[in-house]
C-alpha cells in the first residue's frame, strides 16, 4: 500500500483533538485509554458489515459510514447507554481516496453528531468489511435489558412505522413505490434511538433494537425474560407507504419480520406508563403463556418465532 | 446459514458463566456491560487478519485462534495493563464445524489462560477476516506510553531473540534451517508478553510490542518522544537459528525490520535500571538527536526509519 495503515488512519478518521472526556488518549499508541466516571458501567457493542452480503457492492460510501455507526448506536441505545467512543477495524481491497473521503465523512458526521471520539482501528487490506465497536456509559444498575420483562407489561415501539427500512430494501430491488423517498432514507441511513434510550431507561422494565424485525427481536426479550407476549397488529404503525405496499400486496407480515428499522421496543409495567417522556406507540402486552401470539383484524393468532425467521 | 447467527456465537465462544469481576455481563443482550475498579482505566485495541494478507489460506486454525488474541493481548502488554475481555468480529464464507471448533480452541485455550471473558461479538458471512477487541484494566496515569521516553534512558527488548517470527515465516516460505521448531512455534503462536508489562509499568518510561520490527516499532517511541537512539546490534539478542541464518545469508537486517516477534521495547531512566524484575536484554540508549543510529562491529551508521520501512 501506498500509504501506511498508521498514516491512513491518522488522515481520514482522526482529530486533533478528544472531545469526550471519558476518553483519555485515542489513536496512536498500542491501546487508547478510556476513564468510566465513578458509579457508571460500560456498555459495548460490535458489528460488522460485508460488501455484498449487508450492503450493496458500489453502495454510496457516505451513507454506508452512517449506517455502519448508527447500527451499532442503536444496541447502545437498547441499553440506555450514553455512547462515548468508537473504534473501527477498516478492511480495504485498495486505497480509494474519493471513497474513504466520502465513508469517512457520512462515518464521521454522525461521530461529531454525538460527541463521540474515534480513539483506535486498524486498517488491513483485503475484500471489503467494515467492523465497528461502539461503547457507552450507563449509571450502575440502570442498563436496560432483554431478560426483565414481567406479565402484564405493556409492549411500545419508537417511531413512525414498523416496515419501512424492509420496504426500502424493496424499492432497492425494484418494487416501484410512489412514497419512495422516506423509507429509502430509513434504508439507507438509520437514525438511533440513542436519545430515547436514555430518557425510557428509568422506567422501562426490558428494551432491545429492532435489527430482524420485532416478531424476531421481541421473541429475544420473551424467551429471556420466561414471558410471552400478544401483539396488536392493528396498532402497529406503518408509514403510508408500508399501508400502501400492504393494500397492494396483502404482505402484512413485512412490519413484522423486516429487518433494519433500529426502533426501540421496550416494555412499561403499567404503574410506570404515565412516566413515558418520548413518542411511541404501544403495540402488544406481556403474558405470562410463552411463545408469540398476534392479534389481526380482531382475531388471534399463535405464530411461532421459527415461522417468524422463515420470512425474515 | 443453518445456525443461526446467535446460535453459533453462543455454541463455540461463549461459557455460562463469566469469570472476571470486571465484566459484568456477556453476549446475549444488545451489549456487554463491564465495570471498571475505581482508580482505573481502560485500555483497548483492535487487531483485524485477514486471509490471504496476515496469514495463508488453510493456515492451521488452532494456531490462528491463538496468535488473533495474543497479538492483541500484546499491545495491553505494551501498555502495561491487565487484560480482562475481549470480543471477536468473525466473518467467515461457510460453516464449517471442524475450523470453528479448531479456532474457538485455540482461541479460547488463551483467554481461559488468562482469566479473560469474550463478552461480545458478531458473526457474518464472507471472506475469511477476523478482528479482535481486546481490553485491559490499567491503574490511572500508570499506562505505558509511546511518547514518554528521555534523553539518556536505557532500551530494552523481552525474549531470547529478535527476527524468530520473521524466520519462521522464511522456512514456510521454503528456507531450510536446523533449528526450524522454535522459530516456527514463535511465527505461529507468539507468547504476549502480558506479565512483563504489568512488572514494568512502575519503573519503565515507554513501551511499545514489536509486531513491526524494532528498527520500525522503535521509531514510534523516538517520533512521539522526539528523541533519537543508537541500537547496539552487537547486543541484539539472536537464536541460535537465526545466528545462523545470519552467518549463512548476511541478511543481519533481519531481526532489526522482521515483524511479530511481539516481544516489548522499552525505556527505563539509568537510576531505574536497578528495578528491573523481568528477563530483559540492554539494547541501545535513547539519545537527544533525532532519529535512529545503530552500531555494529564497533560502526555507527545513521539509517532512518524510511530505509527500515522499506525492508519490512
Amino acid at each position: 500500500m501506498a500509504i501506511s495503515e498508521f498514516g491512513l488512519i491518522q488522515r481520514y478518521f482522526t482529530s486533533a483533538e478528544l472531545i469526550n472526556p471519558v476518553n483519555r488518549l485515542g489513536v496512536g499508541d498500542d491501546c487508547a485509554l478510556m476513564s468510566i466516571p465513578d458509579g457508571y458501567e460500560l456498555a459495548l457493542t460490535v458489528d460488522t458489515m460485508v460488501e455484498g452480503v449487508h450492503f450493496f457492492a458500489g453502495a454510496n460510501p457516505e451513507q454506508l459510514g452512517k449506517k455502519l455507526l448508527a447500527v451499532n448506536l442503536s444496541d447502545l441505545a437498547a441499553m440506555g447507554a450514553t455512547p462515548v467512543s468508537v473504534t473501527l477495524a477498516l478492511t480495504i481491497p485498495e486505497i480509494n481516496e474519493d471513497w474513504l473521503k466520502s465513508f469517512s465523512t457520512g462515518f464521521l458526521n454522525l461521530v461529531k453528531s454525538y460527541s463521540l471520539d474515534l480513539i483506535g482501528g486498524d486498517t488491513t487490506k483485503g475484500p471489503l468489511t467494515l467492523s465497528v465497536q461502539a461503547m457507552g456509559i450507563v449509571p450502575k444498575g440502570q442498563a436496560l435489558r432483554r431478560s426483565t420483562a414481567k406479565t402484564g407489561d405493556l409492549i411500545f415501539v419508537t417511531g413512525q412505522g414498523l416496515g419501512d427500512s424492509g420496504l426500502g430494501l424493496k424499492i432497492e430491488q425494484g418494487y416501484q413505490s410512489e412514497n419512495a423517498d422516506a423509507v429509502l432514507q430509513k434504508f439507507h441511513t438509520p437514525e438511533p434511538r440513542v436519545n430515547e434510550g436514555i430518557k425510557i431507561r428509568e422506567y422501562a422494565s426490558s428494551c432491545i433494537d429492532l435489527s430482524d424485525g420485532i416478531a424476531s427481536d421481541l421473541s429475544h426479550i420473551l424467551k429471556q425474560s420466561s414471558v410471552g407476549a400478544v401483539l396488536d397488529w392493528d396498532k402497529v404503525p406503518l408509514s403510508k407507504a408500508v399501508s400502501d405496499y400492504i393494500d397492494k400486496t396483502d404482505d402484512w407480515l413485512l412490519p413484522l419480520s423486516a429487518g433494519e428499522d433500529y426502533e426501540l421496543c421496550f416494555t412499561v409495567a403499567p404503574e410506570n406508563v404515565s412516566s413515558i417522556n418520548i413518542e411511541c406507540t404501544q403495540v402488544g402486552v406481556i403474558e405470562s403463556r410463552a411463545g408469540l401470539r398476534f392479534q389481526r383484524l380482531g382475531v388471534t393468532k399463535e405464530l411461532g418465532v421459527k415461522g417468524f425467521e422463515h420470512f425474515s
